[in-house]
């Protein structure tokens, strides 16, 4: 018998709840352009803490109260009447120092409270080192979910969960009987040195180019800063770990 | 303006009802491994009709019934009490020429239900060719819809999605906004020339190997007969087109 854990892809949040996870399994989430790549920055510019919900009206109640600041987006737009969005570049400031930021997203925040039952962490290029590390260590199963679009697949959340697969496969120490671990890594090996390219028409990389925010997306793949935080879900707010 | 009808794929049937689909859309079902081979085999030799169940206690109302077979499958194995199974072999006879085909599998019939208000055909390598015909000179919208493994992604029949999606990409009929469409050609691409060995890790082909049916399977992917017949839903049944 292998002593070796289980990897496993979910391509959408609409189809998680079809696995059969381990209970002591870790969920990594990812929601590249731009939930998680956020989430990453904004703990590097020193968030205390994310509460990801997934209404508006929620997010709404925090408005105007100390030392909270209250994200919202939807269909790639910032949301009117909110002061930030999910543009990574919004929260480069001290400003967010010591704050909770309550942060509502199309489907990264969905992904998220889809998970809550388990150990969930999220990830994205800043801090892909840090958690490949912690996971080949963790000796643990692993569910990498991957954020999509409104129940739907994307590629560039496909792409990045081959990365972190192929790392996690090539540690060793995890095994996979599972065919999106496969497609994935096959997907990533494509687009391996030339990520921006490889993704240029992907369905969301159009929504994002349409709205002129082609920055954003050059910084979610290739990040000019490193962190060695992971996000950690614990009790319905993710922290430093 | 483009006059391109568009092209969609979808991963799984769990996620089939996210998708806004045009109401006259046409919507391919695949499932290679082995149901939708089993549909165009039974055509091939045959078989008048054949009605998709979703659940073994239907099909087990037809047993003994003049002029029906009823074939059962669940988790790659023939069920007890079913004079037929999923393996195409079992269709190349003459004794189903004229009869009605009641069949309940794992995924393929499934899907195919779920999609019972559109206009629902199969497809397979046996008839890839006429499909792919037929679909290019049709000017509606397409759904390919892969037949998964119990609401998960599975690798043969998005590898098959690729194939087909590529024959109408390259057609110059159609177009997408659907990354499901340009990951299922990439996969595809990378396939070509060897199915077999690209399939070879994949979870259903560990599955079907472990129950000694490869022959099965390398009749799916390269089947040795071709047929021009478009299985067509029809008032609950598919039928000859």
């Amino acid at each position: 018998m292998s002593n070796k854990k289980n990897l496993t892809v979910c391509l959408t949040p609409d189809i998680f709840c079809n696995y059969n996870i381990s209970d002591d399994s870790i969920i990594v989430v990812v929601d590249l352009l731009r939930a998680t790549t956020v989430i990453s920055t904004a703990f590097h510019y020193g968030i205390k803490e994310i509460m990801p919900v997934s209404d508006l009206l929620q997010a709404k109640e925090y408005l105007n109260k100390d030392n909270y600041i209250v994200a919202a987006e939807r269909d790639a737009l910032p949301m009117e009447g909110f002061e930030y969005g999910n543009s990574p570049f919004q929260y480069m400031n001290d400003d967010i120092s010591g704050k909770t930021l309550v942060l509502t997203t199309t489907n990264g925040t969905k992904a998220i409270n889809c998970a809550q039952d388990y150990h969930v962490i999220t990830s994205c290029f800043i801090n892909l080192d840090v958690v490949s590390d912690f996971l080949i260590h963790s000796s643990r199963d692993i569910v990498i979910l991957c954020s999509g679009w409104k129940g739907l697949f994307n590629l560039e959340d496909s792409v990045f969960a081959g990365c972190l697969s192929e790392k996690l496969i090539l540690s060793n120490k995890y095994q996979t009987n599972c065919d999106s671990v496969l497609a994935s890594r096959i997907l990533y090996n494509q687009a391996q040195g030339n990520l921006f390219d490889f993704l240029s028409d992907s369905a969301h990389r159009r929504r994002l180019k349409s709205l002129n925010i082609e920055k954003d997306t050059e910084f979610c793949l290739d990040p000019s800063i490193k962190s060695d935080i992971i996000p950690t879900l614990v009790n319905g707010k993710l922290v430093r770990d």
